[in-house]
């Protein structure tokens, strides 16, 4: 297949709305509903760098969907639609392309979204993606990473460090005793779940809010420093699924590791104490469990992380790509 | 320079519009205008496929940019902002990403838009980037390549050829006799100027637009299938540099490479008959050339080439990525 075959044979039919022209047109046009604006956002994903070679071209493509998607999620938006850019390898197969548009086409339904446009190309280097998520939310209601008050409560969602236990797993270097953690781990890492229903229902509660993609303390640190305050993490009140509660019992990791980790996509957030009802509500609305996990001080931006009320040492608070 | 250094520095000082939260927060918001739609595009480019190693890194990113640019221009669109995703090689020097950054001030400038948003990570790859144009246009004013009407005449701005004797030139294949030929044709393959000010100009003029990138007689037919016509090109008639015409009179080059090689982002477009008035009253305004390069009529998406009136033979119609 040559680009424009490949165009029209894999991505024309997930160009549903009308504003993509069918992928046929130079460009796509869209406009968000009246009273709402756009919010946008843009993230790469290379082979060997942010995934494993090897890994399910379907869950690459969705993977790649749903990074993007956490990042509208920690801002509040409702997804709408997308841009796609790929770099294939030379060597890519038709099986590896069809199974990649066919991860986009579930995740479309599953999100509600549609294709707008992209590009591709081939590459001499590796497996290389880029996506455009766009999304929407009433004018002035984003949330923002800058808004966290001294005396607020610091929230997050699910649970934290599967992604960082599922990456360790998939490199070899953990093998879970209980089998059943391993296909837990393993979706954790490749199919993250972008909170989108929660990130909606705070917008006017949240004061604040980020998507733990870097590690909750390297994220925790972009709130703090975005907001101008110090926050007290309490390590022992970060959920953690049971799988990872079975790693730290076998020794198998330490809280630091999963508390920098990264790849978990839950949302971090902060709301006044008074606020508590409210967040509760609109977490049993959107089917997630939150957890009180820190509070929010006078400070210059720095993160305190406290284990048992004792200070934690940790020597690198996340991952960079860079 | 680690990764959130590097956008501080380097593209935080780029992303002037208010929307764009200094790239300091998950996404970024935008509006487009009361009465208006988003146009949204994008490219993707990579080092050593869509241009050579040791191209200046200024004129990557200006590339980067005004290829995108032109996509708008071929929608009648007016640019507002754009985001970057940048894969840098692993030896990529500080002075390379400084003057690459430098490039995008310049363009900035030059066209009025503000960085947006984007990401930033290395590559065992090749440098590559991808980059989303945003735009604005009235509500229902997009000129589509859908709209050519048999009979309308098919018009082309600027000069055709530059870009492929340029990259011939870059690739040592040709070297141009006369000596002041070579910075034109390096300025046309590195700095394409998007015909921005012609494309909103031809709204509501133009039935179809489309950008020449890959080649007129491929981008030609890209409009007669969208169409369902069937276009004459008098090759002929297509307007071509001085220097390009020194390039034929030198036996350096064919017409037929000329009219297939791509690189162009002039636009090519259609009209009815009665329109000429209106057209060059507007190219007169945008500051550019037009030509009449040929006709529509009935047909089945098919492009016929006649030079001197004589069909004229084309192996391959224009450049494919893939």
């Amino acid at each position: 297949m040559n680009e424009f075959e490949l165009i029209a044979d894999l991505f024309a039919p997930l160009a549903t709305t009308p504003g993509a022209f069918g992928l046929k047109d130079d460009a796509a046009v869209f406009r968000a509903p009246e009273g709402f604006e756009t919010v946008i956002t843009k993230d790469v994903m290379i082979e060997g760098v942010h995934y494993l070679s090897g890994t399910n071209p379907a869950r690459v493509a969705q993977k790649l969907l749903r990074v993007n998607l956490s990042d509208l999620a920690a801002m509040g938006a409702e997804p709408q639609s997308y841009l796609l850019g790929c770099q294939f390898r030379e060597d890519v197969s038709q099986n590896w392309l069809h199974e990649f548009a066919q991860g986009l086409t579930e995740d479309q339904t599953t999100f509600g979204i549609s294709l707008l446009g992209g590009d591709t190309t081939k590459t001499p280097g590796p497996n290389a993606f880029s996506l455009t998520a766009i999304g929407a939310l009433p004018q002035g209601t984003a949330i923002r990473r800058s808004g966290v008050q001294p005396g607020d409560e610091i929230w997050v969602s699910g649970t934290i460090g599967d992604g960082a236990m599922g990456l360790m797993m998939a490199k070899g270097e953990y093998t879970p005793k209980d089998a059943s953690d391993a296909p837990f781990l393993k979706d954790c890492l490749e199919l993250p779940t972008p909170r989108i229903g929660l990130g909606q229902r705070l917008r006017g509660i949240a004061s604040a809010a980020i998507d733990v993609s870097d590690g909750l303390i390297a994220d925790l640190g972009h709130l703090a420093r975005a907001s101008g305050v110090g926050l007290t993490l309490a390590a022992d009140a970060v959920p953690l699924s049971d799988p990872c509660r079975r790693a730290l019992a076998e020794g198998a990791s330490d809280l630091a590791t999963l508390l920098t980790g990264g790849d978990d996509y839950e949302l971090a957030f902060s709301a006044p104490a008074g606020s508590r009802d409210g967040l509760l509500s609109a977490a049993d609305d959107a089917h997630v469990a939150i957890t009180l996990v820190g509070l929010a001080s006078d400070g210059e931006g720095t993160v305190r992380v406290l284990n048992e009320g004792q200070p934690m040492a940790v020597s690198q608070s996340g991952y960079r790509h860079f």
